[in-house]
């Protein structure tokens, strides 16, 4: 064929303004710190709250004999696993038909979805989560930022919330929806039902659409903070989103379900959902849903290694953040998930003098490379003034192989697993770690039941 | 609490224009017909291009055996399943950089989160797969139609291509990448390279990103009619997607692979597209991504079983074809995929007396309505003008079993799939429906070879 003369390149125009798009903080830092360590450097992970701890035997089990299941079933997922979704959460006081269950590969891929199924522009808590707002970039919406109350983490402040919705629709933008996080990431903390209850009144007053993410859900160790879902008081406008992500360390099998609300809005959202599913993904992996079903249909094995991994993640979580408010720092009491939500400003002149670290960035930069200790800044979290504030996870504690994980769940259940030499070295590290730091004497270390 | 005096409602603004949302005409339909089949109607699904094939045991073993695996892993997917896919299209003569390649959740989400991270309006052609249109309205994009020229699938005509991209940059537009489908869905044919090369040429001129939908690359029957990828022409700009959906069957485990530019702009791309994916997804399934690698890696079975799978596809589809031609409706060859693409356009007085049946629409409704045959019209491609046409895939022929399915693979190594009652049952009726909605004399049913 004879060459062609190309003709003279068309004008392009100028482009249209690009998504801001960033890769998620957690998953970043997650990445960067397993290269450091695959490169032999003694580093402990604080940054993501993955769930280090194997897979439920059965669970296994179960996926394992779902592994010639190829079909793509239905977009909102399996009759099996709708069903179980909705007696888990029958069993919590929100029954539901399991015709307003939409499931996902993820609830964070279900928490997108929902953002372009509902549109315009949406509300979310400072702090919060990292994608919530990247994911309504990506929508194209604005995420509008209202402040939580103090210690009530995940809830913005309903009185602020009305400013902000107030505000927002003066300058001509269009919230329709709320996010909120019951319990909370990054403070693990949980609101009050109070506060909850207000939210969701806000919520009706401003008709938003409440989006709940309770991936946390099972995860408070504090028996005296419940977590309340806005679903009671809203019921008619709130969309539950949940998995098995945090409750059984199934991240990494990417299953997630919403629940809808059962009224007109709610199904017409429903309808909407599984038509933008139906766009993007299709339908949840089907071998996993079939695992995924056994696991919300809560046998007693789930239900026994549910508690004992909430044991183990309170225990620890508690031991670190005595670690914390040893040094100084401010901790709201957390209640719940595996995070703490530090606020160094006590240390201020001593962290300027002793290390130049004036924010959130930088003293995340100090722990990471003075310390090999990986956490994520307070801006990661959207919050503005550059607070001294991290975020620390403790779900990567529990050891680096499944026979550690198994013997610190082990632990969990029969003694104490601050006595596990691995955990009582994380433990400790981050005590020595904090001292250094804040020019305190050494920390004495965690005391052995056996010593 | 004693009870508040809610305020007066907020005035809502008007609502912003709505994102319009279709569920996936073929999932629908795949769903309607499932419902009607199991209310005990007798339907014949010809609707999705689903492949009712069984899972290789070997790749069943693979996800199995990973079953325990539930981290998250690299958002990019694992280095093991990188690896193995760069290697697939280094046998294919498009050698990358593992670190180029990105795993997500099946290419339905990789060509989703490519359009959020091209950003941009998107030229697709006419017709073509029926979530493009969709997923760039999705991404807050216009979708800029091409028609294809006769017979070259998938393609849109480079000419056309250079006005309509001007046409649209004229107006305020901002086309930024041209999709293409090489083999087709719709039309089961192959762009000649000489078209490929034009349309690659004519990207480059126009600076487009081309995304290359290669789901169906293995299933090309007609070996006169290679695929060639536009990655051959314009490999600085050309993203190629493919996955496991189409060649082993494994639409339901969602696992796609897309391949990047080893270019400035094609690692710039790389970025953005594991930054969408990290807030979209965060990773494959895991044990899915395991099974995956294996598969790509392309051992002596899985090669066997691509081909005898392309052969069950190219007899039963060539079969079908022939019933379709036989009645008059008129079909460009065929030469890849499960799809016919048959125009019923000789058949319009016909089909308007004796049916009242004017377009595709309404064909496709007298198909399902009156016969319990599932096809898809054309306006589901984006095809104007009503024309008398629908897309019917013979992917659901193989049997309701694994028994039977595995028989029809193992026939189709050793002997005549067509055979098969089941199978022969299928091309059988689709040819009695042809010629009572045709008015022409039944069809002599298939010689059985033992007859």
């Amino acid at each position: 064929m004879p060459e062609r003369t190309p003709s003279p390149p068309a004008p392009v125009p100028d482009p249209p303004p690009s998504v801001p798009v960033t890769l998620s903080a957690t998953l970043a830092a997650d990445e960067a710190l397993a290269r450091r360590r695959r490169a032999g450097e003694r580093v402990l992970s604080m940054a993501s709250g993955e769930i280090g701890l194997p897979v439920l035997p059965a669970l296994r089990d179960r996926l394992a004999a779902a592994a010639d299941e190829n079909a793509y079933g239905s977009v909102a997922g399996s009759t099996a696993l709708r069903t179980a979704a909705a007696g888990y959460w029958q069993r919590r006081g929100l029954g539901i038909d399991p015709g307003l269950v939409v499931a996902g590969p993820g609830s964070k891929s279900l928490l997108f979805a929902l953002l372009l199924a509902i549109g315009g522009d949406v509300v979310v808590p400072v702090p919060s989560w990292v994608s919530y707002a990247a994911q309504a970039r990506l929508a194209g919406a604005r995420a509008v930022p209202v402040p939580i109350l103090p210690g009530q983490g995940g809830v913005p402040d309903p009185d602020r919330l009305r400013e902000a919705v107030a505000d927002a629709r003066a300058a001509g933008q269009h919230p329709r929806a709320v996010v909120v996080t019951v319990p909370d990431n990054p403070t693990g903390t949980v609101a009050s039902a109070a506060t909850v209850r207000r939210l969701a009144e806000a919520a009706r007053e401003l008709d938003l659409v409440v989006v709940s993410d309770e991936i946390y859900g099972d995860l408070v160790y504090d028996t005296s903070a419940p977590a309340v879902s806005p679903a009671r008081y809203a019921p008619e406008r709130t969309v539950v989103t949940t998995g098995l992500t945090k409750n059984l360390a199934l991240g990494g099998w990417r299953t997630g379900v919403a629940r809808l609300p059962d009224s007109e809005r709610g199904r017409a959202l429903h309808t909407r959902l599984v038509a933008v599913a139906s766009q993007i993904w299709s339908s949840p992996p089907a071998p996993v849903q079939t695992a995924a079903a056994y696991a919300f249909g809560e046998p007693p094995e789930v239900v026994e290694r549910v508690a004992a991994s909430l044991r183990l993640h309170g225990t620890v979580v508690r031991a670190v953040a005595a670690r914390f408010t040893a040094v100084g720092a401010e901790l709201a009491p957390t209640a719940a998930t595996c995070y703490l939500y530090p606020d160094f400003e006590p240390l201020r002149e001593r962290l300027a003098a002793a290390h130049g670290v004036h924010d959130g960035d930088g003293l995340a930069g100090l722990f990471s490379e003075r310390y090999g200790v990986g956490v994520l800044p307070a801006s990661a979290f959207g919050e503005p003034g550059r607070p001294l504030r991290i975020r620390a996870a403790t779900s990567h504690f529990y050891g680096d192989t499944a026979e550690q994980r198994t013997a610190a769940l082990e632990a969990a259940r029969a003694a104490d697993p601050l006595a596990l030499p691995w955990i009582r070295g994380s433990v400790d590290r981050i005590g020595e770690v904090l001292a250094d730091l804040a020019g305190a004497p050494a920390p004495a270390p965690t005391p052995s039941p056996h010593a």
